[in-house]
């Protein structure tokens, strides 16, 4: 369909390619630089006059830059007389700050959804937001894509040597350690760290029997990797067979590698919605593809139908 | 007066601390960080509720940063309450991106102009924009200075050794070359390059008498200081006593400085609108301060009088 244009920035070229394989077009033409002094340059090299335009671009580290390259070709783009701009962000950067936990901050998730309107962005593609109250933020179409059913068909495939519980490493995430457990047809556990007296170190409190099982601990996204590692070292503590670990967003900043290598992480599931460099591929890290869940929700979009049915 | 509030990010703390002593004020208590994926946290820590508040931050390198963590201030400035909130660009970063020059280009300048009041910027005071049509890319009000004088007095000020002749280093500069000529009651002369036929180098033809003078070459930018040095040689070269080079922004990318020190300016007059590390301040440059000029303009701002006379 010469009215489908999918187009790829800086963020994800590899899985923007693996999309554009899944919906059967190339990639558009289009050069994303930088000028001597830093400034991004963007050369659209083919007309998208009247087409729908999907631009895969996550908002991962550097948030900045990948932020800024998607506004500004959200503007190229609506000077080129696009019919709709679409913005593909598997990862949603700033979804933590969207709300003000104490005075005088910003709301950055916010503050970034209404930059994506005013450029000119007339739908947003994303998965796992960390907070689905961000999908309020806008007032275009969103498509919110779900993680868990990719990190559960990988565990239902393979032989984890036991009886399988689902860990939320706190009480935010038990609604995904809920979904995830219903797929696998598991039993839940939860992580309940409290701190018995200010200034007094936090204890791990296990709700729920993980105790000879094989724990698969769950969260939305893992930045610098310290609560899931010292969950799963309480986890291996009070009597779990292995630890698993997986996430749909693996940030993985700072000190993050090293302490999942030294954690009792068995492996961490991941998708990639954010690239990783070669040096943090580590043998523990698998990375599993959202290329095929994406390029089928991009090719609903264009063809007027439902996302919501990806989910059954 | 408490109803007056100067901010300062972290592209120019240096102005903004000088600017804040020509008001007679301390800066306001803000911390601008990153958090260990990189997104910018800020936390400001005084009450500005009912205030009118000034954000100094020039958009110069790296200009996403500094864009990014401009619009995250005023964001949280508009949730606690600020009365106005008056942005402060010395430096308007992306103002060379004003224009569809090829077919599908991005207009930058207008882009961030619209980022800048849906974050909830009420006012901007910047100074020698690239082209004085940005102005128009606003619906709020405007304040642009000039940094003309401030180079004009320099030069005035110091004995050069000989009759001066102003010089701009293409057509697109003779206004500004204009204006410094009025103030220093000298000739202009304009570098005119010409490719004869495609594909053979330029001429720098130079249209004005430059012989046996003290040429100052006059622009707003001066970025890889490619076009600057090369109309140095050719004035040089076609007779010049002596060339000084000035600009209100010194971006000063790339091979920048090499082209300056193996150039054969004497010396190049920059602000500091642009701040410039150590390894930038080579003996040939010498940086004057806006801090009076926009200290100034920000008095007139809260006491609700004009800022045009400032240039008389
Ligand atoms: N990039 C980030 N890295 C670490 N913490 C963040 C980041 N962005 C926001 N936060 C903080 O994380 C908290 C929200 O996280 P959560 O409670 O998991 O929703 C807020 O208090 C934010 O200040
Ligand atoms: N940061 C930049 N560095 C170099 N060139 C730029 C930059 N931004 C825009 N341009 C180009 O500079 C031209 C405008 O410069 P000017 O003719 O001096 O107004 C346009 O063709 C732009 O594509």
């Amino acid at each position: 369909d010469p009215n489908l244009k999918v187009f790829t920035l800086n963020s994800n070229p590899e899985l923007a390619r693996d999309i554009a394989k899944v919906i059967g077009v190339e990639l558009g033409k289009c050069s994303v630089q930088r000028f001597s002094d830093g400034e991004i340059q963007i050369n659209i090299e083919e007309s998208i006059r009247g087409c729908d335009v999907f631009v895969i671009q996550s908002t991962s580290s550097p948030v900045n830059e990948h932020l800024m390259e998607l506004l500004i070709m959200i503007d190229a783009l609506k000077r080129a007389s696009a019919k709709t701009i679409n913005i593909v962000m598997p990862y949603y950067g700033y979804a933590r700050q969207d709300r003000k936990a104490r005075a005088r901050e910003p709301i950055t998730a916010k503050l970034t959804a209404n930059l994506l309107e005013t450029a000119g962005a007339t739908r947003v593609i994303t998965l796992d937001l960390h907070a689905p109250q961000i999908q309020g933020f806008f007032d275009i179409p969103t498509d919110h894509l779900m993680g868990v059913p990719i990190l559960a068909d990988y565990f239902d495939s393979k032989d984890l040597g036991g009886d399988i519980v689902i860990v939320s490493p706190d009480h935010g995430g038990v609604t995904r350690a809920r979904k995830m457990s219903d797929r696998l047809k598991a039993p839940i556990a939860i992580i309940d760290k409290r701190r018995p007296k200010p200034n007094v170190a936090e204890v791990m409190n296990i709700v729920g029997n993980i105790e000879g099982k094989v724990a698969i601990l769950i969260d939305d996204i893992i930045d610098t990797a310290g609560t899931i590692t010292l969950a799963a070292n309480a986890l291996v503590e009070n009597g779990a067979l292995a630890v698993y670990a997986c996430c749909t967003h693996p940030v993985l900043s700072g000190p993050a590698i090293d302490r999942i290598e030294n954690s009792k992480i068995k492996e961490l599931v991941v998708t990639n919605s954010i690239a990783l460099p070669e040096e943090k591929l580590t043998g523990k890290i698998k990375q599993l593809s959202v290329a095929a869940l994406i390029g089928e929700a991009i090719i609903r979009v264009h063809e007027d139908q439902s996302v919501s049915t990806l989910f059954d």
